[in-house]
Formats: C-alpha cells, structure tokens, sequence
C-alpha cells in the first residue's frame, strides 16, 4: 500500500457495540483512516458519535445517501475509498448498493442483507463493477482456522468424513429483547433481521466455518428451529443435520438461549486419517487428533521446522510472537486489513496475493442468506431432507 | 453387608477387555468374592483364563448353563450370589434370563440385549422374581455426573431447555474388524450385535446419559446414520435430532469414525436460570455456567459449605479426597458396589437407600433398546421426526 | 503368579482415609487377599473395622507385635505373605523392623520413617534379609510419569537443565488439626510426623517425582520453610531451590496453606531440545514441548505407531484403554501389583522383570529422609546452599 | 479527550518486532496519531520505516536529538505531545531525559534503564517537570489482572501469605543470538542490555506483576542466577525466593531456557481464605479458588451480578463482550490508552480518574531496577538473604 486507504462509517454510532469493533479492526495496523460518517439515523447521535471519533465536523454526516453522494464529489485524495456498513441487517442492502454504484468498496456487517434476493443483487453489482466486498465473517479471520482450512486441503486429514459446528450463547436466554437496548430488539424482529434470528446473527458464522475449512459445501439439511423464550417472535435456537458435498456429513448447533454460553464457537473435522478442533474462546490452539499419534496442539506464531511449518495465510494474519494471546479482535482486523491490501492493490493496478484475497466476499454473503433460506423452509417441512439450492 | 457377595462371571476370559474392567469394578471396594465363571466359549480359554484367575479348578466352568445349573446345588454359603454377565450383545439374554429364573441377580453389559423383545422379556421376568439386575451404563456412576443429575432435579437450572450429548470414538475410523481381534468383528455382525453397531454400542449410552441427567425422557427423534468405512456391514456414525419431554429439545451424537478421538463422552444441558457440562475424558470436573455468576467447577470429593455442598449420591460415589483424580473405573466400580449393597439389603429384609438403588437397572435396559429401535426406524424414514415409543 | 498373595494390615481402621486407599490399591487387580489386620490400637476400633472389613474373627488382631508373631507360626498356605503399615510415621518403623525381621514383605506409606536413622537401619534389614519394601510415592505409579522418565532417559529431551516441582494443597489453611480428626493432629507433632510436617507429608513426594522423571539426584539445596497458620506448631509451607547431579537446576514448592488448591502436584523438566509437563490432577496428558514442533500430549492407555509408541513401563501400568481416563487409586494399585509380582517372582526362584521392579523402595525411603533433613538443617542456616548428602 | 494525541517514535525500525506491538497499541482505540519518527539509527532504515508506516516525508527523522529539538519547534497543534521509545535497553535513558525535560510525555519499553542510577534521574525529572512516564509492563494491563487486583485489595482472600508468579520461556534455548537478527543479540550484551538478561528481559515483568496484584512489596530475596547456554555471555535462567511485606513469601521463577515453553507467565497468590491463578496464555480467565467452595472462573467482559460485579478497573479496560477473546495487544493497548487520557487531562487541567492513571509509572521503573539489582547481589553472595531496598 502506498497509502492508508480512507473510511466512512455507516452506523456505528456510540450506544451501539459493533460499530465499535469495526473501528478497533480497521485502525489497528494503522492503514485505514477514519474520515467521514453517518453513524445513526437520529442526527444528534451521529453529530455527537462524530464528534466523539475525532471525525472532523463537515464530514459527519446524519443520512447515507447524503454522505455518499457528497463524498463522491471530493477531490480524490480527500474522499473515502470504502464504507463500512454496522446498521442492523435490513440496512446493509440500500448503503451497499448506493456505495457500490457510487465507485466505494464496501465492508458490511454479517448476515450480508435480509433475503436472497437482496443478496444476489449485491452480487450482481460486484460483478458489474468489479468493487470489493467483505463480508465479517470473524472467525474465519484467526490464523489457526486458516492452518486449519490449510491442512484440510493439503490433504493432511484424508477425504474428510464428519464435520461438527456449534455457536452456543447465552446472552437471549431471557427476554433482553424488552429489558435493555441490546440490539436484542431489532434483531427480534423480522422485518428488520430477516427470516431466522439465531440462523441469521449467528448460524450463518457457523455455516460459513464448516465451509471455509472444509471446502466442502452443504447440500442438503435438515433443521429444527425453536422459540424457548416466552414472548420472543422469532426463533432463538436451532440444531441442523448436514450433508456435504462428497458424502461428508455433519451437525450445525447454533443458540442463543444455552443460559452461561458467552460465545463458543467450536468446529471439529474428521477425515480418514484424523481430525481436527478449534474453538473461538481458545483461538490460539489448533488440536490435530492423528491416528497412532499423540495429540498435536499447533498454536498461533510458531516458527515450526517442517514439516510442521504454519501455513503462509497463518503466518500473514498473525502479528505477534508465540504465546502472546491474539484474539478476536485481530481476527476481525485481518479481514479488514486483507481487504484494504486488496483494494489498494486492484486500485494501483496490481494483483492481489492469495493471502490478501483471503476474506469473505459477496460470494459468502449469497450463500449464507441461502442457508437461512433453506433452514426455515427446512424446519417447516415434515420430509426428512431438504435440499440446499447454492 | 454383613459378608462379601459371590460373583460368577460368563464371558470375560483373558482375550478379551471387557472382562477385566468388570472384574475391577468388581474387587475394588473389597465387598465382592469372584468364584466361579464361563469364561469363554472355548474350553481351552475357559479354563486358562479361570487358572489365571485364580478359581478353583472345580469352579472353572466351560459352559454358562453348565454354571448356572451347578451353582443353583451348592450350598448356600458357597454358591454365587449373582453373575456377571460380560459376552458379545447376543450373548446377553440367554444367560441372563436364565441365571434370573434360577435364583441368581444380574450383571450385564450394555446394550441389555439384541432387541425390545428379549429386553422386555427380562423386564417381565425381574417383575416376576423380584430380582436384581444391573446394567453398565458406565458414566452414569459417575460421581459428578450425580452431581449434575442431583442440581437439575432441585431446580438450579430452571426448566430445561436444550441437551447435547455426544460420544466420539475413532477406533472404527479404520476397517479395524479384520485386522485383530479387537471386538471389532462381532460388533459389526448385526447378528450379533443387534439392529445398529454405534448406536447399540455407543449410543445407548450417550441416550442414557441424557435422560439420566436431566430427568427428562426422549419423546421424538429424527435420524441420520453412516457407514462410513468401506467394507463395513454396519452403521459406524450418527446424529440424531432430539425432543423430550417438557418442551426441551437436543442433539446426540455417537461416532466411531471421528478419527483421533479417544472416549470423549459429553453431555452439556441448558436450562432458564445456566447449564451445565460435563466430560468423561475430564470426569471430576462438573462446569456450572448460571447467568450473571462466574464459571463455577464442581469437583469431586470436596466438603463444600451449603449452598454447595455436594449431593449424597455424589459423595457416595466418591473414594477418596478432593485433587486426587478418580477415573472410569471407579464410576464402573460404583455401579457393581451399589448393585451388591442392594441385593445384600434385599437378601437381608431391608430396604436399600436411594443411593444403593442409584445404578442402572432393567427399564433403562428396556429404554435402551427402545431407543436403537427407533432411531433405525427414523433413518430408515423420509418423515422428519419418529416417535420414541417407550 | 501362580496364587494370590495375602496381606495383613497394619493401621488403617475405618476412621482413617489413608488404610482405603491402600485397601483398594491391594484389591483392584485380584492379586491380593486381605487376610489379617491390626487395624488400630484401639481395640474396639480394631475388631469392628475388622469385621465390617469381612476378615476373620481369629485373625482380628488388636496389636501389630502380636499380629506378626501369630501370622509367622500359622501354615505357609495360610499366613500371611506381606504387611502394609498405613499407620502415622512414627509407627512406621516398629512394625517394619519386626515383619521384615519375620519373614514378611512391607509395604509402606511415605515417609518412611520419622528419622534418617531409621530409615538406614531399614536399609540394612533389607540388605541382609533380602526381603521386599515398597514405598508408595503415588505419583510415580502412574503411566505417563513412567512415560516422562523413559523419555528422558532416553535422551528424547537432550541434557537436562531445569526441573520445577510442586505440590500445593489448601487443606491446612486453617487450624485444621484442632477441629476435627483429620489426621492433621498428629501430622502436625513432631514426635510423631518428624522433622517437617510439609516436607514429610507432601514435599518427599515431589522430591521422589524429581528424581524418578528425570534420572537426577538433588545435591545441593537453599530452602525457606515458614508456618503460616497461627496455632500450629510446625512448618506448612516450604520453597526450595535445588541443584542437580549434571548441573541442573530447579525449584521444589510443597505448601499445605495453598488455600483452595487440592493435591496440585505438577512436574515440568526442561531439558536442551525440549520439556515436559504433568500434572496429578490430569494424569492421563503428558504434555511435550519440543523446540520448533507442535506440543504433543501423550495420553494413556494409546497405541502409538513408532517413533511415539509408549514406552513398555507406561502400558504395563495401564488397566484400560485410552480416553477412559485412569486415576490416583490405579497408580497406587501399580505399586502394589509390581510390588506383588517382584514378591511373587522372589519367591517362586524367578527374576522379576525391571517392569515388575519398577516400584519405589527402601533405598528411596532413605533418600526421602534425607531430604527432609537437608531441607530443615538449610532452612535453619544463613548460607545460601547446603549440600544433600545422600 | 477533546483531541487526538499525537505520538512520535524512538526505535520501532520495520526490522524490529516490539515497534509494531508499541504502534498497534497505540493505533488500536483511534485516540493516537502517529505523526514523527526517528524510526531507527539507520538513516536508511529510519527513512524506509517511515515511508512505509505512513509518515510525512519532513517528520522521518534519522536521529532523535534532532526530532526531540525540530518538533519542539513545531506549532502546538501540529507537534508531537509524546514520545515511544522502544530501542535497546540502553538507549531508553537519553531519550527519555531528553524528551521529558522537552516538553513531551513519554512511554518507555521495560526494562525503564540499564541501572538503578538512571531510573532515579527519570523519577527525578518527573518529579520536577510534572510529565507523565508509563511503562509497558503489559501483564498489568489485562482485565483479568486488575480483576484480580482488585479481589486481593478488597479482601476476598484474607490476609496474603504466598505468591508464586513465573515467566518461563525457551527462545533463548539455543545460542539464538549468534543465528539470526532477534534481538538476543543485544539482550546478551551486558552493556546493551544491563546487569541480567533474563530479570530485566523477563524478571522485572514478573516481579511487577507480583506487587501489582498483591499490593505488597518484596522485602527480601534470595536468587540462583544461570547461564545454561553455552556461548552467552549472561545469565538465561533464574529462581528467586521471596519475602514480602506483612509476612507474605513466594517464589519468582524467570526462564529463557524453558524449551518449548512461550510466554507462560503466570501467578497465583492465595491468602488466609482462597487463592487466584491468572496466566498470560489463557488471559481472559482468572481462576478463583475459595475455601469450602467450587472453584470460579471469572471471565473477561460479563455483567455479572453482585456481589460478583467485576471490579471498574477490569471494565473500563475491556473493549468487547464476553466469550470474544482479546489478547495481549489489547492489554497493551490499554497502558497506551490510560496513559492518553491521563495526559490528555492533565494537559486539559483535569484530574485522571483512578481507571485512567492505571499504568505503570516511573516508581514502577526504578523498582524494577533496584529488582535487578537486589538479585544479581543475591546470586553473587553466600549469604541466604539479601535486602531488597526500594
């Protein structure tokens, strides 16, 4: 990069959480600037969180549109290069596609919009214009799910047989939604979450990280979906069977009500020859289970003699010594950070390494909003199986 | 007790691992006598393991009826008390039903039997005789997981919600039942197994546990079961989708070819108020998750001061103090000590405490068969979910 | 062998702990009879743990001297064959002397003795007699201990450079000696504990384990003891740094007032190319940390492919298979069985196998007293280093 | 802060590795811009670093007398408030001095000096020019830490009577500093380095985090200093027992020879009612050890109930929700956070509250010269102990 690439904020602003952890992202290795934003829809919050980041006053803006349209017209080394979209799922699709049109990348939340439709026509704008997506699929962010997805390829596990996801939470086990501004009560609503709200806030994670380690991709499933919470107008829990494509087969846990859960993410793979696990809240170690062989604990910022060495898109997504805990917020940073290495490389002209490509894309954005799609019609179906149309 | 309970043993000749287990749970506790056994179904290995065993020749039997008829004349202060049955699934009734109708309780290895019909024949035969029969359901002796089922019964976790129980097991991730002799073979031989090799031989007990536990019985179920090894006449993976009573829902998983795992029972369950989990592999560890409160382990052998001081049935099941690790076969070990200490309180007119009583009995055995029952008949199903019929 | 051996017991009446263990460490296997015990010194506790116990009324006896002298006259196919002393230290010597002195094997609890002195004059009984003691040092009865020692030994580490040690406990945080009868009473009188109560209890145990893992002996050592808890009348803490045969160097922690801690005993070694790690509390992992690899946890019971295969003396102490985790009472049960089975062997003219010999014995209940004396002579000097004269 | 402080660098070169620590800490909560650098004493490297990290070509500097002077000279809006420096142990003392008698507030990499003698000069500084000094003695900036911090001084534990705090690591365990550019080779320059390379590398780190969590001071020492590699020219291993204010004792082990062991600093402290145990490579859980009570896990980032309620140091210094590890970056972020805000206030003629001036200071510095000092007397001299005067 030859610059720090600029960014606008959409959402984000101070009473919320999310917004927060995008901004820590995208600062922390000191290659994207922070230079304008609409961070909420009521104006004295916007003007207040504005003023609060250091944004300077005539580039707070109170409306999307406003600010796209108005950043468009800056003198290209004033203007932002890319907007990060924070608002709640139903306000991904308008910025994206407005930004996109506009000629700005996008960084956007996850699930990517509220419904397929949505999401492909996202798809198609990419395609047209040839723009930049990344989609915060976190987890797939730290370095030993990418070793992980690595070994998995190199064929280090044998075809793979078996593959077990889980999101546990806890944090709707009671009706939080009524009780406190949470986000909980958006994301109850359908209207403004989508279709599912434990397939849509974290479920699609979930998927997207038995995909992306796998390389395998689901094709048929079967869903139960269920609303524990009294008083709660969408579902807050939901257990899946999966079929994979080459006869892998596997189970997705993905709850919001398992009361004590903080956020454990976990994925296990086992193919013919062994297996592997990894879970969020211990990122750092990567457990590799081998046949006739003692357990094998690879952990984040080793220098491995072969034929251990860490894979390069490890070592890339890494940035400090061995037994020096990174975590999420580092994982969400390489997503950001190999997004603005892409962008600035496609912009000067250049071609993108592997590693710097290495994020997820709009192409993730279709395929989980399909997911959903294909859970709840799942769960409404008494047949067995229903199949995953990606 | 006021003397030691003689035990004869069917099956468990040296070849074999099952054998020895028993045999430990057995002699630990000092309250029970090996006499006499049918050690195989060769003579030869009959006899040498008997030898080895230390029995007295005239007590080496080569043939269970042969035993059982023997015993049945000795006097009454030489005779066994009871048998231990340890032979492959098929093996398990015939003996049993026979050892009952003579006058002798039973031990006998999980699953109870081949099929509902055999299980419920032995259901009706203890309600005729009034014997006693144990079944090892092995985790279910163990002292934290009666921690668990204690907390849940008392209300600490409020209603139950969600369970998942799961037992991944590697050992069959290779076509293992033609290179050694290892049980591999006769537990891939439906006739001799029964209706489905990882549910009769893994399963079951991840089933048992679940509804141990929580109090809480399956009502409904939806399956998906592999073979995932070539060459392999029967199922070695499943995941099932769960509904129970009272509104709770669950996962159970039992595999035999997640590569790289060793025992690694677990059951974690979720209720209104926290949840709980717990691991064979980590057995004196009972994590308590209560919203709005640190992470609580419970361990096995500690004093605590109310409110938490630990179950009766907890501290029953425990030998020896705190931090000095108890393992499999202790909780195995319990179910043999609790199984003679009622049959003594039966023989001697009293009446066994709800500790003594607290082991596995004929019902769970009947349950369990129901239970592989039906999730055959659920795979075998287009319809999402089956109901368990128990 | 070709009989069961039988064992009378000294000490050990039913309102200790310590007899239990033993009694289950003798039982476990079925190698062992329980034929007689002089139970307690009060004879009314004498005969009723006795009989609840299921021995013999004539071989109830109410004194250790007597019990000796009436085992040796009975017929050799009937007496007695060995006697375990559970009782406190300071009886550990009398019933020692007198058994080995009459013809039987001795099992010991730790320490040996109350004094060097007595320690040696055991010593040399031993040399003369040619009879059999074992010392139970728990900690090195278990599997991956005697793996960690057959790695270092053969070289797996390269040279040895640090070793730390430590066993914290919690339950003498408080007065415990005056509440309740918990065996804190006489642990904390010198008359009858010896020179240190945390060096006698606890602190010999991690100087064993030192030793056993790494194939070192301690030469030279610095150590500050301290009682912490007002009231009592010897040390419940001590911290030593240690010098090591081949110029290693390492650190030994033993405390009784580690409030909250169990029997936390953990050993770490660090040698040129790599360390180790175990630890009481999760005895079946063995944690290898070699220079630029991955850490590998060995665990018990597996069947390893070369180059990882267990070593011969770690399978041999292992009843069940991997992921059915093993604990404290089958290490304590591998002392006995290869004590039995070097007794065994002796006695039928045979050699026993450096597997059966693999049991801690007089030469290492010498070198335990010697370290309490060393530990105590240098806490009460003002130079920095005293040298253990062993 | 009503504005963004504005950082300079001393050190930080791209060649180095705790330059990018020092810049993401700074970068990560967007309240630092990072205008000027004397990146290196290369002029080629200083100028190549500070194009790429982004800096105005008139703000590389190739020394750091002239960018202290030049920027001195700046207007007050657009000149540096502060500086990081984070050069070799011995080019920590000029700068520092420089800058703090400038005009500027200063952060400083630990060790603070090369002796005792330049620590008390700072402090002197400080004292008369009223600047603000942190020092990154990262461990003190965890959640976790403070968390337990604050337990101890509020009296959860009782009265404190041992504190065992280690700092084990292997990088050193070959003659690194001969193999490649790591920054061993200075570390093993005793001119370079100061007095010892592994206390003031990794000593001071643990002997702050003691008294940081403890509150008490260490009083008197009694240290065995090691250079187990051959080929260095300083000390790599080190053990030290400790006596602390108000009758607490410990041990401090700091290691560079622990192969295969990374940065496991841990500490546990247990007074007259529990104990706690926090370590670096698990940082979001701090286990809390009650007597008469299960264990507790408190974890980074939960709203939990009182009397629960995790101490404001612990939250005011955590930046995401529970579940979603963070990692030492975000601990180091919070010194340079703290550090701001206490400067942006102190400048803005307000008081730092309590959580704000949180950081290690210049006292922090010069005690951690004075440990260095104490155990390199100790290790020369005979006697068992050695005064500690701070």
């Amino acid at each position: 990069m030859t610059r720090k690439l600029r960014m606008g904020m959409i959402g984000g602003g101070l009473d919320g959480f999310i917004g927060g952890v995008h901004r820590i992202a995208a600062f922390i290795d000191g290659k994207i600037d922070f230079v304008c934003g609409a961070l909420s829809v009521d104006p004295e919050k916007a003007t207040e969180s504005g003023k609060a980041l250091f944004l300077q006053p005539d580039r707070i803006y109170t409306d999307y549109v406003d600010m796209i349209q108005k950043e468009a017209q800056l003198p290209e080394g004033v203007r932002m290069d890319f907007v990060s979209i924070v608002t709640p799922n139903f306000l991904h699709f308008g910025p994206a596609k407005l930004a996109l049109e506009s000629g700005f990348d996008v960084v956007v939340d996850k699930p990517m919009t509220i419904s397929v439709a949505e999401a492909k026509e996202l798809q198609d704008i990419i395609q047209r214009t040839g723009r930049t997506l990344a989609l915060t699929h976190t987890y797939s962010g730290y370095p030993m799910v990418k070793q992980a997805k690595a070994m998995v390829k190199e064929g280090h596990f044998g075809k793979i047989r078996k593959i077990v996801v889980e999101y546990p939470q806890g944090w709707l086990a009671r009706l939080t939604e009524k009780e406190l501004s949470s986000g909980a009560e958006w994301r109850s609503d359908p209207t403004k979450s989508g279709k599912s709200l434990v397939m849509g806030d974290i479920g699609t994670h979930a998927a997207h990280l038995a995909e992306y380690v796998s390389g395998l991709r689901i094709t048929d499933l079967c869903a139960d979906l269920t609303t524990f919470v009294e008083g709660r107008s969408m579902d807050d829990d939901g257990s899946v069977l999966l079929r994979f494509t080459e006869g892998a087969k596997g189970v997705l846990m993905a709850s919001q009500i398992s009361a004590g859960e903080e956020n454990a993410v976990r994925i296990r793979i086992y193919g013919e020859k062994g297996g592997l696990e990894w879970a969020n809240e211990d990122p750092n170690n990567l457990i590799i289970k081998m046949l006739d062989q003692p357990r094998q604990i690879y952990r984040t910022g080793n220098a491995y003699a072969a034929p251990y060495t860490l894979s390069s898109f490890a070592t890339y997504n890494t940035r400090i010594p061995s037994g020096h805990p990174e975590g999420l917020l580092e994982a969400f940073a390489n997503i950001y950070r190999n997004f603005a290495e892409t962008v600035s490389a496609k912009r000067e002209g250049q071609t993108p390494t592997d590693e710097q490509l290495d994020f997820p894309n709009v192409h993730d954005g279709v395929r989980g909003m399909q997911f959903i799609d294909t859970v709840v019609q799942s769960h409404a179906s008494n047949e067995k199986w229903t199949k995953f149309e990606g």
